[in-house]
């Protein structure tokens, strides 16, 4: 075959994707390389235990603990370790020996983003991160690249697999949640420690990254609202669907006028949402992601595919890397990530959207007007009152639907209607997104 | 405002898009500026009638008809005429110029793409083309870099809005394909003359595109097997209905295996197919596009939005304009698109997938054993065979579901079929795709 030039490629860490991305660079070298117009030489893997056990099977020779030496020599770094530490001295290290970097490390970037976007715009090097946010599914270049021209609006996305799964199994066949997420764990879609995925953490790093890259501002993580699926219930999941709705980990993104200030701003958040059944990310089930994006002049777009996996996402890494060698052949430094629009991160109270209000009360006269006039009191206007009859106990079950309302207002209405005393308690609380 | 350097930039033609661009680029100077790092100044617009109204005002100094002089001067060349000639030239001549080139020309790249291609590499232009394929959705990039380092098997595509919209339409009101034509040209779905649309012939074009990407492949028009919708009926629609299927026109390209001489091969073709409602293809309605995307390790992927619209269009040639002046303003040549796999295109005969056939019978004994007897014949495998009771006038309605089959085995069967004295005629055969 035509005698290619070579590029040295370290990679670093060998778990689920990494070792999928070694395989990968071994098995397709010769397409590799047609496709790049260079040898992609994987030159070393730098691992904590060289002697560990793998899933995949690779030349033991290649197994490194010596991440520094291997990165002083390396045309390209492929990070994928994971977690904070090593891994940002590595990329830094990397980047400032004017390597590119493909890295999948959606912690590292939400919390050190710019850091490292700096580091590599200072040498012209490249920063390549798709593995970072719903696995295989492009969704970074489009962001960066397919509408640099338009000005996305809003992103509604699912993220997060393991929810996704929960959530949609609790939908499809009406168990709890405890059962979903031991199915979940069963089915490998859930790590024996889940809380990353059920506390919203792993959806609210990425949409951090997404609400950067769209908005063109640095979004730190800390901005970010998060809450988990923890608090939802069967009962919640059963009345969604019976009023069209399903109940949906999202992560959200949206352009918004400061309430108080009249400024431009953003608001990002992650929490579970009732979507109309109508709207195509409805359709995302088990383990898939999806991200749907409002652009102004694209309109509605909508990514679908894998969330997770490991050939999956050694899929996204490849796609990096392939698009970052080629680079690397043709010469000329790497494209930055644009902060300039600088737009301030607004406090969830300050967000405006749509409820459902559950809430059980006493069966008597003057209980809706009392609830009624809580909502108005605070300024949210009501759009929908269904009460249930009443059972043997004499409670029956309250659902408010609100129309637009400020977080803040809301959040005050809540613990208000707590103090009624015919109301027993506030059952759920739910925001209303993706509908007409 | 900080005082960027400036990037020339000419636009040939003002149609829907193009009018759109010139506005977008006009009223969005200063954010583009930013995200570009360069500003993007329009320096004149090529048409052939500078006084025809527009459906957007524009300063009417930027007209001009002297596209070649226009051309000379400028760093990047937005082409946005249509059609081959003058089209081609013009491209061609600014890529010689060393101009980079964004172009949503389908027509232009189905029929000269590998001619536009070597122009570009030979002085190291950039040549964008996301808007040629499914409007807004960003599917060019995808394919181009994010799935570098993957193997498409396989690509499953609306990519006409127009006749996505008529089938969705003749689909959920059971109105005729003239009717819902109709109503697709009322609503400016359709253009005067809509043989370009349901001949399938833009579909083709964006299936040339599509695989040539895809497989690294150049894929003339020509081998690219085209139907159209023109010879679907109520029936057929209400029948695919009733078995739990939607006809939908398909631009299907595929990786495959010559039957004959067992070599790698691909296969493209565009032609109305039945797929199961529960694929994720069936829920694009109305004039909406969406491309399904199957990577060997990234699994399946759907990129899904609107497929045509000047704004929307507008977005994909502005993306790829940001992307293209980004990297004019760091340096270096634009990355070009690889041929190297060089795989045959297979004749329609050659491929093998699934049938559904309506045979108008007489209701008589023998029937079913002759029309069984045809099929095995041919060797190919029926799946089930349906017989509806017969009318008054003695007529039955027999649906034979296939295998998988060889397309020319299918041919013949049914060449054959309309030989049998009892079959009064075969009524439809359509191909059954994205099943499990």
């Amino acid at each position: 075959m035509f005698a290619y030039r070579s590029l040295r490629v370290a990679l670093l860490g060998a778990g689920t994707v990494g070792s999928q991305v070694a395989r990968l660079l071994i098995d397709e070298a010769d397409e590799l390389a047609n496709r790049v117009g260079a040898r992609l030489e994987l030159v070393g893997i730098a691992v904590r235990d060289p002697d560990a056990p793998r899933d995949t099977p690779l030349p033991q020779e290649l197994f490194t603990t010596d991440a520094e030496s291997l990165i002083l020599g390396a045309d390209i770094v492929i990070e994928l370790m994971g977690g904070i530490e090593p891994a940002r001295t590595f990329v830094l290290q990397a980047l400032g020996s004017g390597a590119d970097v493909v890295t999948g490390n959606k912690a590292l970037l939400a919390t050190h983003g710019p850091e490292l976007a700096e580091a590599a715009e200072q040498v012209g090097a490249q920063l390549a991160y798709e593995a970072a946010v719903a696995g295989a599914i492009p969704i970074i270049r489009p962001l960066r690249e397919s509408l640099a021209g338009d000005r996305v609006e809003r992103i509604l996305a699912i993220v997060n697999g393991t929810t996704n799964f929960i959530l949609d199994r609790m939908d499809s066949t009406g168990t709890s949640l405890e059962n979903a997420l031991a199915t979940a764990t069963e089915l490998g879609y859930a790590e024996a420690d889940p809380t990353a995925d059920i506390g919203g953490y792993d959806a609210a790093q990425k949409a951090a990254i997404l609400a950067s890259l769209a908005f063109h501002t640095t979004v730190p993580l800390a901005s970010v609202h998060r809450e988990g699926i923890t608090e939802i219930s069967a009962a919640e999941v059963a009345a969604a669907a019976d009023a069209g709705y399903v109940v949906k980990l999202l992560a959200i993104c949206g352009r918004m006028t400061d309430p108080d200030t009249g400024e431009d701003a953003v608001s990002v958040r992650v929490h579970p949402a009732l979507i109309p059944r109508t709207h195509p990310l409805a359709s995302v089930r088990g383990g898939n992601n999806a991200v749907f994006v409002e652009a102004e002049a694209a309109g509605p777009l909508m990514f679908y595919g894998a969330g997770a996996g490991g050939v999956q996402t050694a899929s996204a890494v490849l796609g990096d890397l392939v698009a970052v060698a080629r680079r690397h052949v043709v010469g000329g430094p790497g494209l930055g990530d644009s902060a300039h629009a600088g737009l301030p991160v607004l406090d969830i109270g300050k967000v405006t959207t749509r409820y459902a209000i559950s809430l059980d009360v006493d069966d008597q006269p003057g209980v809706l007007a009392a609830v009624a006039q809580t909502f108005a009191r605070h300024g949210v206007s009501v759009e929908q009152l269904q009460q249930t009859t009443s059972d043997e106990s004499g409670r029956a079950t309250l659902v408010v639907g609100t129309h637009t309302a400020r977080e803040s207002a809301l959040a005050e209405t809540v613990a208000e209607l707590a103090t009624i005393p015919a109301v027993a308690s506030v059952a759920s609380v739910l925001r209303v997104e993706g509908a007409a």
